[in-house]
């Protein structure tokens, strides 16, 4: 260490590049439109945080990509830690909209007009997030529109990102990978299916009117053939998802119940921070066209409503019981789900 | 004063009965669920708020039912100032929201069951800001289901709340008494019909391809006789608030903007509660039955899509100028929107 | 279930005592202060959420008096659910403070003279909340103002809650309780004493000038005979803390770690609160007399300054070591810091 | 504006210099340190903001350098406009500290090493706010670290700004213009001085035993011979600044009310801000020697209780009367202080 050259504040965080990139569009019209330097700082502050983002994501994801992360709790352990830093950044750009929401519309049309047609749709790496969590192309709305705003090296970048296994893939496999519900020694010489005890608590805490209920408990959890098509989760990893959110009191199921519960959160906040954004755009420019072209708005309520992309994860809650009806579990799996000493 | 009994804190606030109105069903069933209290705690601090929202309200309608408040300013400012604290409160009742998040689906089916069938849908004092607002049983979402789960006592308090006049209708009188846009003595003899200039300028400043929004402008601003139906705000209210939005600059117009304002960022922020409230509500219940009964979920999806209270002012932006491109008022005018001296 | 009487909203949460718990004294005097509401409102959510903190302090507190606890880590696992709750309650009381510095200082003096000698520090759960955690009576700032500020009846209140065992104490206890530096099974016949390993690894740490550290160290964690008589935590406790601290990435730990950096966080947003809470009664009274009397201001400062219950936690990061440094831990201990299967 | 060439988000945002400005140390020496990302991206994004903090104070600092603004009341809107969302900045920089809260200590020990010497002390734009401002060199605390932690060149920005007229300064004349307290017209010949008046409403409203403020009220308001040295408001200045508190419901004095408040709010914020600073340093690195040195902890602490900036303006607090004792202003000042129609 010794021999290291000494670091200094400004040359470490490249302030001469970080704080030289704001070149206000009216500035080089001679435009008085003092409120240019927020939107262009606001934006890169919100890139700055969404690259912090896709390094978290990251790390998580190749935590994930080992072959046998099951034992390997310290990798989970950071994992949730780097989740709940997502979650609170997340958290810190919903906030931070509250800082353009100060520019009035009046201010905004000061410039507006010099930005044609650049857009927020083009943030780039706010997609690779997206893709990184796992929203297909597929699933992207208004796809047309979208490739349409974006030049053809940026397009390839989101593909990319796209053809790389996501967190929401990977995350599958691990859950698959999961013994406790299938493990015949857990299981079969003792208390029998661990499934056909719970459906049976679970059809009985339902009233009668509920019964219909039962329909979508079979297809998810008891008739593989029957299990839907083209779902994220398939039936071995939902039924692991469950189980881990039932039984998450023992300690080997903490973490995981924790990584759930926080991919949960991201799927809100990103939700909470779209509806915050389309209220901002709504409030600075109306229903005349963005500066990204007519179908802005549309473009936005339309992703609020559907990238959701854990959420299959978040409809098991209508299929838990409370702890009072749980299925009681076999000893040697009470046993391996616990600490060692 | 000095004759008064000393005021002690707790006695102040009454704090034997706030502090004593906890009482969990799960106790009084010998059940342990440790997080209702949690349950009960968060919600009456949630009515405490709306109780404070419905003051501010009230004392912000009292102003605008004064039969001449344009001169009056102390009035406007005091009734900006309380908008403004109904804003902060709803961001905090979002960001309160972050602590029932922190009860887990499976903390919550410990004692849900016992609450059946309370919900949330019957917070009256939430209903009646939404109607001392301006929200009409017409528009209301959901009419049938919101009627079936009050009793008929908490139906009638919700139905005086609409009956009396609402904020909302007391600005659209506000507005139209505004003289600035229809005064002969500004206009006529001077610079010529404010709308046929701002018509012209706005007209010039759109597009080939963007003149179809013309018609819309024609429709609120030109053609009275055209003037759509059903719509909250009249002819002339709309044309003071546009003309409020443009020439905010103006002393006479800064507080008026900033009322308009403030009306558009409660409408957004009960928005926020709403959209967070959904998720609080699928996280922890999922997409069963919900403790006021099954269409909960639906119910508060169609509330948040179409409980705008002010939507007509939040369109207005589509039809702003530049400031560089407004035309220029007549001087007398500008003397009248100055201060005195 | 069946034969519960249904629970109405209204009924469940009592909102005849929440709603009607609101008398201001300005109109008893027929005296017009609006924001006395306000006043009222808030004060009563700050005392709903001490209730709630106070409950949550409860169940943890009930967790670590058993006496074995050390394998029950649904109990741990809980405690450190709840006391992150409590932290985001404590969060929301410091963004709550922003809706009273709403109140202007000139709005407060329509009413301020009719609460004498009511005052804030008047509040007994606040006081409890330092007890439960672990303040005790003698390090109490301002014992003597603190005193004259409360009837007989609540001074005993809080000295009952002094008189309970605080958080702090079952913390101490549990932590000396631990193992894992001190049993021989795990060092002496293998890697030599931890302590004397760590000892080492820390002075090679320290630059020349910075040796002048181990003086703090020795007296912490070598020798028992100087340990400075009244600490909150004894040589043991502090020692397992540190241990935590340092290995907290095996299963065992990670609770436990998770648990202290909680209650590092309990005492910051306390502190935070009290700054705050420093900032609004500046802005609002002013250096004058407040209502509770004179020297409520450099109360309110000693408070801040002096009230940290965890500061011998906050100080052990000052002793840590980077990871690549630390000492290797026997592989029978590590096996027990870790899961079972 | 037609033959301008489209913009595109990234290169109008160049986000090739934004996002290409994190060079991890630990990566240049090949250690694994995944938080050192974090640490980079946050502080360039504090960077960000400060310049757009000292950007709207720059904008301000313009409007108050014209020789007469006192009927430019755009301009005064404008300027309160941009304080508040300066407020909104700080604001937001305060719970950003939340995210490098995620960061524990043994995390950041990972790579902390490798930043020797550089500190968040060297924050030159941090320094320039605090100038813009009004802080002077020699009211600094610690002067001597705070010069030994910059390079010369750094040093020399500072001053620079420090030998700028400050926002304080600009204050102070603006305020000494205003004719209210001392113009004869309004006063002499009618209703007697105001400041005659007001002592003797402000004695009236003291008990006896608070008489012993009269002596501060009459070095601050009435003996302008014996009026302290070394104060950054003249007499003149406080005197402005009391009446616009007190009489802040007539329209020409909303606005610098708002002003004045506004003010408070920045240094109030900027207050928390340093405190929640320091619990994020004492957290992570204990009281060992910062990355800027040894004396980190006990310059924080110094600066956090002594760059107050406007701290004269919020102890005039102490001297307002409620409402309905304030004297009556005489007609002509009435109407000079209203609008004009």
């Amino acid at each position: 260490m010794k021999d290291r050259k000494p670091v200094y504040y400004s040359e470490y965080l490249q302030l001469d590049k970080i704080l030289n990139a704001q070149e206000p569009e009216s500035a080089k019209e001679g435009i008085k439109a003092d409120d240019e330097m927020l939107f262009i700082v606001i934006h890169q502050a919100y890139e700055l945080w969404f690259k912090q983002i896709l390094h978290e994501l990251r790390v998580v994801r190749e935590v994930f990509m080992q072959p046998n992360i099951h034992n390997n709790t310290p990798d989970i352990y950071n994992s949730v830690h780097r989740l709940k830093r997502v979650c609170s950044i997340l958290e810190l750009t919903v906030t931070q909209m509250g800082i353009i929401e100060t520019m009035t519309p009046l201010d905004f049309l000061d410039f507006r007009d010099l930005l044609r047609p650049a857009s927020g749709f083009q943030s780039i790496q706010f997609k690779m997030i997206e893709a990184t969590l796992g929203l297909k192309y597929d699933n992207r709305h208004g796809k047309a529109y979208y490739l349409s705003q974006l030049t053809q090296a940026d397009v390839n970048r989101v593909k990319q990102a796209e053809s790389e296994v996501s967190l929401l893939t990977l995350l599958n496999s691990w859950l698959e990978r999961m013994p406790f519900t299938k493990n015949a020694e857990y299981w079969e010489n003792n208390t029998g299916n661990f499934w056909t005890n719970y459906r049976e608590a679970y059809k009985n805490s339902l009233s009668e009117i509920e019964q219909v209920n039962m329909k979508m408990f079979d297809t998810l959890f008891t008739n593989d053939a029957e299990y839907p098509e083209g779902r994220s989760f398939s039936a071995d990893a939902s039924r692991s998802a469950l189980f881990i959110m039932l039984y998450r009191d023992h300690p080997l199921l903490q973490l995981p119940y924790n990584l759930l519960s926080l991919l949960l959160e991201i799927d809100q906040n990103l939700s909470m921070w779209r509806h915050r954004h389309i209220h901002m755009v709504q409030r600075t420019i109306g229903k005349r066209v963005g500066t990204g072209g007519s179908t802005g708005a549309e473009y936005l309520k339309g992703a609020a409503d559907s990238h959701y992309i854990f959420k299959e994860l978040a409809e098991l809650t209508s299929f838990l019981l409370p702890r009072n009806m749980l299925p009681k579990l076999p000893e040697a799996l009470v046993k391996d789900l616990g600490y060692c000493n």
